[in-house]
C-alpha cells in the first residue's frame, strides 16, 4: 500500500558494522534511528513530564493498550481526542497490542484461536482480547504505530508449541490487518516470533512479511533467554525484513543490548528498565549501574555519572539522591528515572554517530572497555 | 544587635487593612511578603525540582530540622556545604527547631526543663531534642532563619499549662540566644506562644519580644482551634511585635487564613496544606476545592481551574489527573502538588498587589465571594 502514515528513511549504513542511521517519519514528526522509546506505561512515563522528555530528545514514546483499556478505558482518551492530546505528547506514539500485558499480568488466562479470555489485574473482571478487539483499542487510543496482537511466547517452550503459535500469530496479524480501521492515519506494525529456534524465526519472518506492512518488529526476544540466544536470532531473522522499513526490536533497553542490537540491524527499542531500576535506586552511569541507595553514597557529594550532562547530574549529587530513596521521597525516584532515560537517549546519540563515522563496531569495544555495560560499576 | 543577616523592609502598609508589604532580605536574597513558604520538610518540597520552585515565584523554602536530624544527619547536610548546597536551592531557607515534629511525631516524648526526650518515629532510637541541641543542628544545616526551641502547646489546654509552657518556652528561648554560634549568617526568631488565652498571648509576646532578635513567629495557632480563636490572637500579640521585624505564622496555609493572616499584620507563612491535599487528589481552585479524584473529573477535559495560568492548568486535563492519580501515577501527584503550590504563590502575589493598592479588605469580600476560600468547589 502507498501512503503509508509511517516511512522508513534510510540515511547511511555503518561500513564496520552494518547498523543502519535511519529517520522514521510519522504524523507526529519524524525521529532518528537507531532510537529508544521511553515507556509511558499508564499513559505517563513515571514521574516525567512531556517536556522534560522532548528536551531529552525523545521522539517517540511507548504506551500499553492493556492498561489504558483497563483504565482510564479507551472511551475516555478518544473523547480527549485520542492518547497525544490525552497526555499532552505531541511526538510520535507506539502502542503494544495488550497482548503481553494479558500474558504476564492477568489471571487465570486461556488461549484459544479467537484469542484470550482473562480477568483484569485490577478488579479481576472477565474480558477477552482478540485481534480485533485490539486493533479497535489502538484505533481509539490514535498511536502513530500499532502493533499486531500476537503471542508472545515464553522461554523456554518447546519447539512444537512455538511453531504452533507462531503460526496463529501469523492468522490474527491477517485480522488485526483486516479489521485496521484508520490505516491512513496509524501504521500497524508486524511481529516476527519463532523463540530462539532459527528455523522458526525465519518461518516467522518469512510468514509476517509476506503481509506488507510499514513496519516489522522481532518479539519474544529478552524474555530470559541468554544474550547469544537473542543475537543469534537477531542474525537469523533480520536479513529477512524488507530494508525500506524500520525493525523494532521488543522489550530491549539495556546498553549492551541496544549496542549490539544497532549492531544487527535494528532500529526501534523499548524497555521500562530505566524507569524501574531508577525506582529500586540503580542507575547507568559510563562505568556500570551504581545502586545510588547504598549506604557508599551516603557521603559521596559528586554527580550520579561525572561522564554524563544531564541536568540531574549537573544539579544534584550521590548523596542527596541516596537521601531523597531512602526517605521514600517522590524526587527522589524522579531523578533517578530522570537520569536512566537520559543516559539512554545519550547512548543512542552515540550510537548513531558512531554508524554516521563507520565506526559501531569501535565504539561497542570501547564502551565495554570503560564498563558501560556492567551491571556493577567499576570503582575508579 | 546591628548588622543581623535577615532584615525587613517596610514598604507600604494597606490604608483600607493595615497589612504590610514588605521585603525580607536574607543572605540567600530577598523576597516579598506577605510570603508564602513552600514546606520541603526532607530537604525536597515533595515531587518538585528546585527550578520549578523558582519559576513559581518562592523566594523562601521551610525544611524540618527533626527530619533533617534524623534522617540524613545534620553531619551529611554539613559536609554538603549546609543546606542550601545539599537539595540546590539558592534561594533563602528558613528551619523550625524540630519541637513541633517531637511533640506531633516521635513516640513516648517527656518534657522537662532540660528538653525533650523522645524515640525516633523511623527506628524507636532514643534522643534528646534541647534548645542548644536544636540550635546546634540548625547551625550544621545553616538555613538562613532558624526557629527558637519551643512547646508548641495543644489546643485545648488549661490556662495554667499554657502559662508554665510559655515561660519555660521563653527560658528556652534564652539558651537558644546563647548557643547560637553563627549569628551573623543566621538570623534566629522568638516564637510567641500562649495558646488561645489573650492575657497568655500578650505576656510570651512581650517576654518573647524583650530579648532583641531579627524576627519574631506566632507559634501554637492553627493546631485545631477555631479560626476566629486564631484570628483573635493575632489582633492580640501583633500588635506587641516590633514592626521593624518580620512577623511569621507558623502552619498556616489555606487561602482564607492567609488572606486573613495577612489582613492582621502577618509577613510569612508557612504549611504542608497544598501538597498534602495534593497527593490526595485535592487542588484549588478560584471557586473553591476540587477533589480531582472523583468519578465526576473522569470526562472533563478543562484544566484543574479555568482561572489559573500554572503550567499544570496549561498542559493538563482534570481528566488526565485523575487518571494518573487513581492509577497511583507519581506525575499525577507532582500535578496536583504543583497547582496547589502555584495556587498560594499566586494568592500571595493577589494580597501583595491589594496592599499595594490600598484594597485588601475588598479582595477578601471578593475572594470569599467567588468561592476560593471554600473547601468544596462551587458548580458554575
Amino acid at each position: 500500500m502507498s501512503g503509508w502514515p509511517v516511512r522508513y528513511e534510510l540515511l547511511h549504513v555503518c561500513r564496520q558494522s552494518g547498523a543502519r542511521l535511519g529517520m522514521v517519519h510519522t504524523p507526529h514528526g519524524s525521529f532518528e534511528t537507531p532510537a529508544f522509546m521511553p515507556v509511558g506505561t499508564q499513559a505517563t512515563v513515571k514521574g516525567m513530564s512531556p517536556g522534560e522528555l522532548r528536551d531529552m530528545g525523545a521522539g517517540i514514546l511507548l504506551s500499553n493498550t492493556y492498561h489504558l483499556w483497563m483504565r482510564p478505558g479507551q472511551d475516555i482518551v478518544r473523547e480527549a481526542g485520542g492518547l497525544h492530546r490525552f497526555m499532552n505528547w505531541d511526538r510520535a506514539i507506539l502502542t503494544d497490542s495488550g497482548g503481553f500485558q494479558v500474558f504476564s499480568l492477568a489471571d487465570r488466562r486461556r488461549i484459544t484461536e479467537e484469542g484470550v479470555a482473562f480477568r483484569s489485574h485490577l478488579d479481576g473482571s472477565r474480558h477477552v482480547l482478540t485481534p480485533e478487539k485490539s486493533i479497535g483499542i489502538q484505533n481509539d487510543l490514535g498511536s502513530d504505530i500499532m502493533m499486531a496482537f500476537d503471542e508472545c511466547t515464553p522461554w523456554p517452550a518447546e519447539h512444537d508449541y512455538v511453531k504452533r503459535s507462531l503460526e496463529r500469530t501469523t492468522r490474527w496479524l491477517e485480522r488485526c490487518v483486516a479489521s485496521h480501521t484508520r490505516p491512513h492515519e496509524q501504521a500497524l506494525f508486524g511481529i516476527v516470533q519463532g523463540g530462539t529456534f532459527a528455523d522458526l524465526r525465519k518461518q516467522s519472518a518469512r510468514e509476517i512479511t509476506s503481509i506488507d506492512l510499514p513496519g516489522y518488529a522481532l518479539g519474544g526476544l529478552s524474555v530470559g533467554e541468554p544474550a547469544a540466544d537473542m543475537y543469534h536470532m537477531l542474525e537469523e531473522a533480520v536479513p529477512l525484513l524488507p530494508s525500506g522499513r524500520p525493525r523494532y526490536l521488543m522489550g530491549v533497553g539495556s546498553p549492551d543490548h541496544l549496542v549490539e542490537g544497532s549492531i544487527r540491524g535494528i532500529d526501534m527499542f523499548d524497555c521500562v528498565l530505566p524507569t524501574r531500576i531508577g525506582r529500586n535506586g540503580t542507575v547507568f552511569t559510563a562505568r556500570g549501574r551504581l545502586i545510588v541507595r547504598d549506604a557508599t553514597c551516603a557521603h559521596d557529594f559528586g554527580p550520579l555519572d561525572p561522564l554524563c550532562d544531564c541536568p540531574v547530574c549537573r544539579d544534584h549529587t550521590r548523596a542527596y539522591i541516596r537521601h531523597l530513596i531512602k526517605a521514600n521521597e517522590m524526587y527522589g525516584l524522579r531523578l533517578a528515572s530522570w537520569h536512566n532515560l537520559y543516559f539512554l537517549m545519550a547512548l543512542m546519540r552515540q550510537v548513531r554517530e558512531a554508524i554516521r563515522e563507520d565506526r559501531l563496531l569501535d565504539l561497542r569495544d570501547e564502551l565495554r572497555d570503560r564498563g558501560t555495560f556492567d551491571k556493577k560499576i567499576r570503582p575508579l
